[in-house]
């Protein structure tokens, strides 16, 4: 495999591509993130990078929270235009038809049509460059429950999520290549 | 849709699964890295969180270096057997057959047989919880000559990436559901 080199650039693939809701005053707003990820998992920790003239960048500055909300694959075409058009043009949830429903611990609204939404609170903000880095940490989460099986556990392969690489928008398979551990797994005896 | 609510946890999916390499003195070592996120775009900066527990979080901690290689579809069993077992016991880079090749700007290395390897330099360590984020600028990055057609366009689409979401591995299509600004893109006349 011959390599060809190339200065520096962000070719970390793929991503979430998610929708950001977020609330101020009486004005809800929705944009979308691809840069952004977990950072620890007790606390639950996040971050979401911001450009400071998005509409969005003031909404989360002012208040210190937002939701994340993961699209299924039928909104993609909502989650490119929510990218690409700003809120200070378009009242986006209403051209998107997406339905605000109140967040449990914070103010920023989820949007229902999506099935996993996760409400942030913000702990600090790094200026980097072109982007801001928002640090947060999950207080909740709503999770769709045709989602959950008898036994709890969350089906998010059902979930029809999608992934965002190098500039695309790309559906997951319902079928896993494997599970976490399965290398090291040993395999169960048929009886 | 119905939602249960869930306290405090990570459901950000689906997200990157990646090889990190990284050396001190003459050993390198091959750990795998979920929790890990483009934050901005110029410069082109990313975060990895790691627990301190992990002997590459020593590894990078002292040498402030590292190499994030994108695994192909063909490597997910590897992806899943270095995030499990700890180069403390296993040398995995030789159980894996990875080929350790050597990086421009640092000495992690980077593995052959992964498409896309990214060097990246250690800008601030924060101590978070379980994990410790890494926030990192990328110096530079290799790309196989088989992913860049003539005009020097990277299709990534033919990377065969995978995701993680939630505990399991999904190969990314080949086919994406739209590129970037598809949403508001006018449609060619047909002539």
């Amino acid at each position: 495999m011959e390599k060809e080199i190339f200065k520096g650039s962000v070719f970390l693939n793929p991503v979430p591509a998610v929708l950001i809701t977020s609330r101020k005053d009486d004005k809800y707003n929705v944009f979308t993130v691809a840069w952004c990820g977990t950072v620890c998992t007790n606390p639950p920790m996040l971050t979401i990078s911001i450009r400071p003239e998005r509409l969005s960048y003031e909404y989360i500055k002012d208040s210190g929270e937002f939701t994340i909300n993961l699209p299924p694959k039928a909104l993609t075409k909502m989650v490119d235009f929510c990218g690409v058009r700003s809120g200070r043009q378009v009242y986006k949830i209403k051209e998107c038809g997406f339905t605000i429903m109140p967040t449990q611990n914070i103010s920023s609204g989820y949007i229902k049509e999506c099935p996993i939404n996760i409400e942030c609170v913000v702990e600090s903000i790094t200026h980097l460059g072109t982007h801001d880095m928002f640090l947060a940490r999950v207080v909740a989460s709503h999770i769709d429950k045709n989602l959950i099986d008898e036994r709890g556990k969350i089906h998010f392969e059902k979930a029809n999520l999608i992934a965002y690489s190098h500039g695309e928008y790309f559906a997951l398979p319902q079928r896993p290549l494997g599970s976490f551990g399965y290398s090291v797994r040993k395999k169960k005896k048929k009886k």
